[in-house]
């Protein structure tokens, strides 16, 4: 597995990794999904060089996660706004985000509360089942192969084992 | 904000991404949660460096993320098994896989599927609200300062705009 074309996996994680997975990309998506949009603005948040910021951006825009987007003219300037395809991300960031209050907080509790618009509290979020409704945990999944993996002969797999 | 001290940041994705921004530390969490265990597996699938392997293995059972498990006695041999806290990383990878699979996806389809064992249905994960169990949007959500945030003062944040 080659870092340079992780995208050409037949794996959705694999493929997804390269997109997202790294730090500082991570850390913009999340600026992003707090309003973050220009620039100057990821770039005192998060103390990353300017080379490097304007690297994980363009990387983000070629992949259709972000939009360059003119808020000015003489001289023009550009903000970044999260896309359709940037927004789906959201459950992504939202697992991130739960797992960090639970397993990574300190005395002081959680840095940040989220509240849903649609009933008023401050909710955790939970993955459940598209068809049931029911809770997904990881000893509650089994894996098969789909039509896009290529490589292996169709077989069922218990994941994650507990034995 | 230092890379070397992103787990002490008040933000519960920085303290994440401090685990798990990695790009071989994801794909070794998907790998682990495909039931693999051992050094040379891991290494056969990702093809990458054993000093590379070594030193996500090891920060992972640092975090408390995995576990060095003996499977043999003389010669002393361990795999890496998943504890509690690894296994509550599930909704971040089963995220990862529903992005990539809707978004990144060739024209074959998904690499692989998932089966909700209590139903019994390949699904889609969806992420709900822990309070009224209604579905999760990022244009649904308001961020609050939490008791854990520290530098900065009380104020509502819409989240995401889409102005």
């Amino acid at each position: 597995m080659k870092w340079a074309t992780l995208d050409k996996e037949p794996c959705s994680v694999a493929r997804t990794v390269a997109v997202i997975g790294d730090r500082w990309t991570l850390l913009i998506l999340r600026d992003c999904f707090l309003r973050v949009r220009r620039f100057e603005a990821f770039q005192t948040r998060l103390g990353i060089t300017r080379h490097l910021l304007a690297d994980r951006l363009r990387k983000l825009v070629a992949f259709g996660v972000l939009e360059r987007v003119a808020y000015q003219d003489s001289p023009k300037r550009y903000e970044y706004v999260l896309t359709e395809r940037g927004l789906a991300l959201h459950p992504v960031l939202m697992s991130i985000v739960h797992w960090g209050d639970v397993h990574m907080s300190d005395a002081r509790g959680r840095p940040m509360l989220h509240e849903h618009k649609s009933c008023g509290h401050v909710f955790d979020p939970v993955m459940t089942c598209s068809v049931c409704g029911g809770r997904i945990s990881a000893r509650d999944v089994l894996t098969h192969d789909g039509p896009g993996l290529i490589r292996r002969a169709p077989r069922a797999r218990r994941t994650p084992s507990s034995s």
